[in-house]
């Protein structure tokens, strides 16, 4: 008995995911790494834009004087968290500065700190299904109890399901767009419906905005801002996927302006205090200096979107029920069966084709398909997917109906 | 109300390290940077060692293909995690293996890790005082309680203290040789005495070696570790100090070879598991490619050793009770009054001069003199404590005594 029982449950919890790794793994042994389509992962396979390896060399040879490599204040580099605030204060219209901004290893370093700062024992966190599978954990490691909610079968909000979920518990709401697993935006009449919730029911709770796919947005698309909108707001922003780079770990948390001064100077100090004690300590130093020059620079999304024009109409062809992605980089169709563990299995073992259950994404009967991968490679799941629909189509409906 | 109670009442346990902390800053605007000695950071003004720099501008002209910036396993770059196996095993004769190293941002991180995987609610982590003050902070992010065991006034160990406060609920004791605060090494004996009362009286528990300051260690000194001394134990190493880059956020936990094998497996596993839950995801990805190529390289203690070795006979000659550092950068003299906090704070009123009173260590009456500065400073700063000394020293005294 080597770990807590908290762990011990967590890691079982997520077994199933070690079966489809497990499964995965067997598969590319026996069989070769080709033979088998992995369109599990979320892991840009696209490199960095140009830019950030002329930056990158550029800071190596000629900007890291001395002290480049020592501490700093928690919260960063003075002039990184300056260029942050500068390009949120240009893109949205918000006076934010320096001290608004906390520089971390990332948008899940981000959302922790966030959470541990603001949530008493037993605290609600109300997500939106389907919802990043991470969310539970990070809830659970600060005490909170996560509150789902689930959206339509579009995935658009449900204002009544929302309204039924805030009450005097709600610490704090996240929203996730563009979304993982869907690629789904919210509308700003949603987040308007979303921050008119909040002041009527929960209006001490943060509204946090998770948003690593903010610059993965497709053509005749708008990402809509929490900004703006609700005055208790935070921005978790992430650099691993607009720069393709989520190995580096380098993401900000930025505070609203518009919350109340007394309660931001707050936050903000708790948040630096938190990256020291959570062990972060500060987020790397050299990743520091290279996006400060780099902000507002994005891969190009048209690569995953024309991925997904390629893979959604072919799957609605075949009879998969799919709802169109508007950015990120994944699609979320519905699993012929409503068992999408087994559906997923049987797809790996039948098909040698990965995908995630949605399960986990707190929307079970549907599976995440990733756009991370060669087009070439998508091309060649598809038959595999249309065969699999075959196997599992519902047959005709016996006399009790389903 | 911004926060939560917990970490508004962590910060203002911390209110103390603030008001020093403005202090100085006060200080340094009202008078200039110059006339204030900061002898308070643990921050290595030296420069990394030459191949540092060489290695990192080769690791990015030569070594940055395609991928090198993607997600990872979350223990680690596996050709990372095998050079610090390898490392460990050449300098301790176990057969690690990549398997039982786990890449982590740095000490603080793993010790988060650690702590996390392996503690119940109300589990006790032993700690043996003066300790890092930022233990306290660990352990009840993750639900144990701090159990502090005094050392003797050369701060050796206790062994009777020890024993007394090991039990059924002991989930860990952390070690930290060299010490922060007093520069002082565990030896051989003192480490055979812990693990045997281990076993002894807590068998279950994890010994947790902290050992950021493992090459830093003077002549004439000689690191004694956990390793090979008991089974259950856990390194966590650091980078930041041997290579002098703690913004880098760069180190490792490292299990014993000699854990139980299941059991070692199931820590492993827990370890990736929380780098992702807590929100590190891995170690920042070109950074675990510098230090593959560095394992075993530091900056030479001496000039810390020359430094430690002006101010102890130096403080000793004014009537300052110093214990002598066997390695790491600092020294930890008794303060002439009890209340370490009161002479902090006139050292810097009245002379200018900052340090870290004891009481933040588990160790009220001392206070921390950081060798992280230049020597010069150091020179100009001993004229300064000589004349607190004089100030605050004790009066004859009083019938009734002290």
């Amino acid at each position: 008995m080597a770990v807590s029982s908290v762990v011990r449950a967590q890691l079982g919890r997520a077994s199933w995911i070690r079966r489809m790794f497990e499964e995965g793994a067997r598969l590319r042994a026996q069989l070769g790494k080709d033979a088998v389509i992995d369109l599990s992962l979320g892991n840009p396979e696209v490199e960095p834009p140009p830019a950030f390896h002329q930056t990158l060399e550029r800071v190596v040879q000629h900007e890291l004087g001395p002290g480049a490599h020592r501490y700093m204040h928690n919260a960063g580099l003075p002039e990184t968290r300056e260029a942050v605030a500068a390009a949120l204060a240009a893109e949205f219209g918000l006076p934010f500065t320096r001290d608004d901004i906390v520089m971390c290893c990332g948008a899940a370093a981000g959302l922790n700190l966030v959470l541990k700062a603001v949530l008493e024992p037993g605290d609600e966190v109300v997500v939106l299904a389907p919802y990043f599978p991470e969310y539970p954990f990070y809830v659970e490691n600060h005490g909170g109890r996560l509150r789902e909610v689930p959206t339509r079968a579009d995935f658009s909000l449900d204002p009544d399901a929302l309204a039924r979920a805030l009450g005097p518990r709600t610490a704090a709401l996240i929203v996730n767009s563009p979304n993982n697993p869907t690629g789904r935006l919210l509308s700003a009449a949603e987040l308007d419906a979303i921050a008119g919730l909040l002041r009527e029911r929960a209006p001490r709770a943060l509204l946090v905005s998770d948003e690593p796919y903010r610059r993965l947005v497709f053509s005749g698309q708008r990402f809509a801002s929490v900004l703006g909108r609700h005055a208790r707001a935070v921005v978790v922003g992430s650099h691993s996927k607009d720069l393709a780079v989520p190995g580096e770990r380098i993401g900000y948390v930025a505070l609203s302006p518009e919350m109340p001064p007394a309660e931001r100077a707050e936050l903000a100090a708790a948040l630096a205090f938190l990256t020291r004690t959570l062990g972060y300590v500060n987020a790397p130093a050299l990743m520091q200096r290279v996006v400060r020059h780099l902000q507002g620079l994005s891969v190009d999304p048209a690569v995953y979107e024309r991925r997904a024009r390629l893979v959604v109409p072919a799957l609605r062809a075949m009879g998969y029920e799919v709802v169109e992605p508007g950015g990120a980089f994944y699609c979320f169709p519905r699993t012929p069966i409503p068992d999408d563990v087994a559906f997923a299995l049987a797809l790996a073992e039948q098909e040698r084709v990965l995908v995630v259950p949605g399960t986990g994404f707190g929307a079970p009967g549907h599976f995440r398909i990733s756009l991370c991968v060669a087009t070439e490679r998508l091309e060649r799941a598809l038959p595999a997917l249309a065969r699999a629909l075959q196997r599992h189509a519902p047959k005709p409906a016996p006399a009790e109906g389903r």
